[in-house]
């Protein structure tokens, strides 16, 4: 077999993950490697947990990330919060939540499911209701920002719900942090987990995540050690935390840390509100763009996603082979449907340096044109008519 | 508080891990990430299982790497091999031996150690002592390459014994595979687990892991679902599984894997023997150069390995000093001692990229003025002379 070096075709990443990433991302990871103990690396450490803090909006002291996808920030928080039968409440409305569960029950977990259906956003009377039927419950899992649908849960009133209760949260905001509001701290959200991707724009493979005190509290109070060597806070912190003397754990992933430093560097610098605001203003652009393009939101209104637009595709239309026309034809990304969606809807992410009126542009004349080949009714520029507009006023 | 982007000094890595990336290494990770499912991405995986197989020596299907460092390639063998209860023999001669039962108490395993001195290989008699003494036993596990004493253990001999007494056998190769013999298939090894880092000069972060079908077999008995979601194989399989739907587990971290595939690429181009003799052959010069400096080998003659060099230094001096002044004065990082061998020895790494004649000297002659420094009966270039003449030889 012959192998050659990979060079990548230059794509433009509009899908739910992983979003585009930077050149001043990508031209910090390829600096050169330096060791995990090097005290210049240790001054990395230090400032890519307060970057994280600002980002997560909390003082928490444990606020580093996971050497690992954001999946394993997800076991992380199970692994570290919960202890072989022990009761959680996990709310699902979309495909991670089932996951959550599918983490919980391995680990011996005593699982009690929340439902909501795919698209809407958790309803807090259904999860108070689950509080109060299983008082013995421990921890309250939720899904900020479903990936999945696009659906917006609402993260502050059901952690308190949770405090009432006596449960700690554990939230997944790997697809909320960075381009919507997330208050960590005000919110009093326990055990927050996302990734370096998405909205960070950073390269994929690492999960930062933050442990409150009450997150910290059940921790000392478990009866057994973490499952998991890799994933036990306790020894991750030992290496991570500033205060004393750094013990060797695991040689951390080095220029994927440089990759991360960057990519929050660079919120920094822009301002995390402003970067909310941003992705706010873009999310209605794209959406009276593609609207103008006849594809219809899913979810409900006021419970939706800046950064993820998932929407229906007229009857009829194959979505995959138009989603590969975009791809072979301009070097464009989006997302299709999940789970009950597949096959009917597409997901297009306006998601961190991504999210910009250039790209918001590109991406409604290439889904025009893919359109309009299928459908001659359709004005393959109304898209970039109705988005111009918006832009213009 | 002011943040700039990071700029990493230009250091030598010739300690026990981060070795030296190449430059071809980090031009690759920069280069544009693409989506995890995209077509061209998974030729690319494909690519990477493959050459993997070649450096593993295995035709092993289920091979390819783990989305985290090399210990959680460590603890995804102990997570899909064992069960809450069973019960594994441990060989420990050194620091990751440790590791090993860490996990694998962590995870319910009940935990036999065969315990040798930190410097020699595991002792084939006491393992066989123990496989005869817990013929209930289901794992024995192995560290093929201490990187804390630089001893070499017969992997193959070992494995023999383990599986005539019906064992299979997790084996540690995570600072061997590239740089000496190994053998997966011929010495019948049955879960195998490396680093991108060490000897295949890849960005730190990955965990190339190979399952034979002895492993395979353990985990179709289970009686138990892996107590991790995400080490579950069978699960991270259906994503990297060449053979039928690709299906979603995690987002891959994409450019740490252009960064493997490159490095990958470069061995394969070298050869993996020819990589072998290379570092058997600058071994011997590192050690000549080394013991005309009056630093003495830690360990067994025939058990130690070419690419980590552990040595004492001369009575008095003050290593962490010393090795301070490598690292400032020189730009060059090598390790100090672990556990008993703390403040006493030094570990000097030959991996990968950085074993080449002029790391060689340069290493000894930095390390010749240090030591000259400290003591003026020592001739700083005592260890390039010694060294130049076997090169010239």
């Amino acid at each position: 077999m012959q192998y050659q070096s990979f060079n990548p075709p230059q794509r433009l990443l509009m899908g739910p993950g992983p979003s585009q990433v930077s050149s001043r991302v990508l031209a910090a990871m390829a600096r050169p490697t330096i060791g995990h103990l090097d005290p210049q690396f240790v001054r990395l450490m230090d400032e890519i947990s307060e970057l994280l803090r600002g980002l997560f909006r909390t003082r928490n002291q444990l606020t580093m990330p996971v050497s690992a996808p954001g999946s394993a920030g997800m076991e992380s928080c199970f692994a570290n919060l919960i202890e072989c039968g022990d009761k959680v409440i996990i709310c699902r409305n979309g495909y991670f939540g089932g996951r959550m569960q599918e983490m919980a029950e391995r680990m011996g977990g005593q699982v009690v499911m929340v439902e909501d259906e795919w698209g809407d956003p958790v309803d807090p009377a259904k999860a108070e209701d689950a509080l109060k039927q299983h008082p013995d419950a421990k921890v309250l899992a939720i899904v900020h920002a479903e990936t999945s649908t696009g659906a917006l849960s609402d993260a502050k009133t059901l952690a308190a719900l949770a405090h009432k209760h006596n449960c700690v949260t554990i939230v997944d905001a790997v697809t909320s942090m960075g381009a919507l509001p997330l208050e960590v701290d005000e919110w009093e959200l326990d055990a927050v987990y996302s990734g370096s991707q998405k909205n960070l724009s950073g390269t994929p493979g690492l999960s930062p995540l933050t442990f409150g005190p009450r997150a910290l509290e059940r921790i000392k109070q478990r009866r057994s050690r973490c499952q998991s060597w890799f994933m036990d806070v306790n020894l991750v912190m030992q290496y991570w935390s500033g205060e004393s003397k750094r013990a060797y754990h695991h040689t951390a992933p080095i220029n994927a840390l440089y990759a991360l430093h960057e990519s929050l560097l660079m919120i920094h610098e822009e301002g995390v509100e402003n970067a909310w605001a941003r992705h706010a203003a873009m999310h209605k652009v794209m959406r009276a763009g593609l609207e103008a393009l006849g594809l219809t939101y899913i979810g409900r209104d006021g419970a939706r996603l800046p950064n993820l637009n998932a929407v229906m595709l007229p009857d009829g239309m194959n979505e995959g082979l138009l989603r590969a026309r975009l791809l072979d034809d301009f070097e464009l990304e989006i997302g299709g449907g999940l789970g009950a969606l597949a096959g009917k809807a597409w997901r297009i992410g306006l998601m961190g340096t991504a999210c910009s009126a250039e790209n918001v542009l590109t991406c409604l004349s290439a889904v025009g044109a893919v359109l309009a080949a299928e459908d001659s009714s359709i004005d393959a520029g109304a898209g970039v008519a109705a988005a111009a507009r918006l832009l213009n006023a």
